[in-house]
């Protein structure tokens, strides 16, 4: 995260030590694993939803694997939809809880939902997951009609969606389109970070959902781990009711418009079409070229030429890019846009 | 934990957020995920131990959770040795990763190992868990001899040891046995905790064992939640540092020895021979006493008496304790010594 209110971190992190020091150090009180009641209330004062609907993790990443527990544990192996390219780290995730996860293309406005159909027609997943809001690795946005229609998909066979919400704050062009939740009643699971929007270090994240599914996550959370951190959710709680979370936000939005507009025009010139899809926020491009070389082959020419990226085909579980194509995941929220101009010429000469 | 040191981890927190504010909200960098160095570091030096063996994570459960999975993830369902009686939460935690977990009966003087090699020449297990020093639920210490037993019969078999460690230093009578780390070699993975000598509210924890062990556990902490709490870590270093550890074991032993010896003698006066063992530090007394009821009916007769107890059974996976036989943990720590010697009494009615 490039802009960071450290100053102010440290100012209601220091009050919370003052002020409520036992909160901090001591066990949480029983009843407390759904989470810090200030910090729940203040996350359902931003989502417009009932505080007792969500529970609070250390990260994102580990509410996910606690989800993933859930709705994989006990069973056979489910099998797990998945947009492809999709997080490495959440397929991951799901193949370590015994799913089988498979791959739906992705295209530039968002899953191809007939294709996610055909599956679930053969087998009803355990849970189909996305990333609605500028997607990592692709950038991709669900389109509202996309939304719509994968909610009615859920409904009709009845599955679970795990909707991953870490970038949908950093909107720099557009209106928001709406969480899937909003339209899906019951089988929307919402997750969500302060990672992008506050602070990485505080691990903070959460799920919402049903108020059962909270209470079963956290007592899956208490037998994993007991509480998660007590002085990191207090810092989280201060942060929203002192309007830290908002202006954060404003200003990674600030810093971050430039760099996604230049990144897009520099991409848009030099991969044309190739690039999936112009996100208007975020942090990444994803680009799908045509590529003569084998992938390691073409990261070493990359790695030689200055130019460190993330493998492609990490971001696809199980099936590859079409032959012959290869996936890129560009970030532009931690380069100048000079060096990120610099690096996509740089890739163009890699592919020549 | 009822001797908190309130002031001073206050004071070591809000030097970490002065001195060094982007250590505690920014990720940890690449390559940290083996936890804070600095901290590892410390525990080196309270250990005896090489910094490049020890991984740190958030709280001595989490750790317990990602051993398990490291130690059973793969192959098919293997047997996990435990004492019976032991730490609910760590049987419960070894099932959920598949492990078959079988209770090997628990002595005054530690886990009968006889029966325990009978088990492992029939089958060796994933791991053998142990507590070696006042046990959680029992109080019960392993003997030197054991100790020593126990390491051997791990050589010739080939399996490993985990030795949780939470109570270790809480030692108010005696001298300290050896850690089977300490005995052991390569086989012998230690856990260990801050709960009980510094702060439950840091949520930290850590693992010893090989280089290779520290590396594999934080890949998986990484897939499973990315970096364990930077600012937990921090004053948790700052706080072995300023000595707060020492200091505060100190105080936790000047404030529990007159506890453990008043609990002693009354439950001896009690129950006679049915207390499984004179502690001499931790925070439990284990009784195991005739009883003509079921349990359920035992446990509603105590709380209608106004003690609250952990259910006994629960600490017993798969096999209960002898028909007729009631197990019961009595935590002194919490109590004061007239609290605890008139639950004991009102206890004995109950069984009466």
């Amino acid at each position: 995260m490039e802009v960071l209110p450290l100053p102010e971190l440290v100012k209601l992190a220091s009050e919370v030590l003052e002020t409520a020091p036992g909160e901090a150090f001591q066990y949480a009180p029983i009843g407390r694993h759904l989470g810090n009641p200030h910090l729940r209330a203040e996350i359902a004062r931003f989502h417009g939803a009932e505080p007792d609907r969500i529970f609070v993790g250390n990260g994102s990443l580990q509410v996910l694997d606690l989800l993933a527990g859930h709705l994989l544990g006990g069973g056979g192996p489910s099998p797990v939809y998945v947009e492809a390219p999709t997080y490495d780290r959440a397929w991951r995730i799901f193949e370590r809880h015994g799913g089988r996860v498979v791959g739906v293309p992705l295209e530039g406005d968002g899953v191809d939902v007939e294709a996610l159909r055909a599956l679930v027609s053969e087998q009803v997943p355990a849970f189909f997951y996305t990333i609605p809001d500028f997607q990592n690795p692709s950038g991709v946005c669900l389109s509202g009609e996309k939304r719509r229609a994968l909610v009615a998909l859920a409904e009709e066979f009845g599955f679970v969606i795990v909707e991953d919400t870490p970038y949908r704050r950093l909107r720099f062009h557009g209106a928001d389109l709406p969480l899937l939740a909003s339209l899906g009643g019951d089988r929307v699971v919402t997750i969500g970070s302060l990672s992008k929007i506050l602070s990485p270090g505080l691990r903070v994240g959460y799920a919402i959902g049903t108020k059962a599914l909270a209470i079963s996550l956290a007592e899956l959370a208490e037998d994993t781990y007991l509480t998660a951190s007590p002085l990191s959710q207090a810092v989280a709680a201060k942060s929203f009711e002192h309007g830290l979370v908002d202006s954060t936000i404003r200003s990674v939005n600030t810093f971050l418009e430039p760099r996604h507009d230049a990144a897009v025009a520099a991409v848009a010139q030099v991969f044309g079409d190739d690039l999936l899809a112009v996100p208007g926020g975020g942090y990444f491009l994803g680009v799908l070229a045509d590529c003569a070389v084998a992938e390691d082959e073409f990261m070493a020419s990359a790695r030689d030429a200055g130019v460190l990226l993330a493998r492609g085909s990490a971001f696809y579980p199980g099936a590859r890019p079409t032959p012959g194509r290869l996936f890129m995941r560009l970030p532009f929220q931690a380069l100048t846009e000079d060096e990120f101009v610099a690096g996509v010429r740089r890739l163009a000469e890699v592919l020549q």
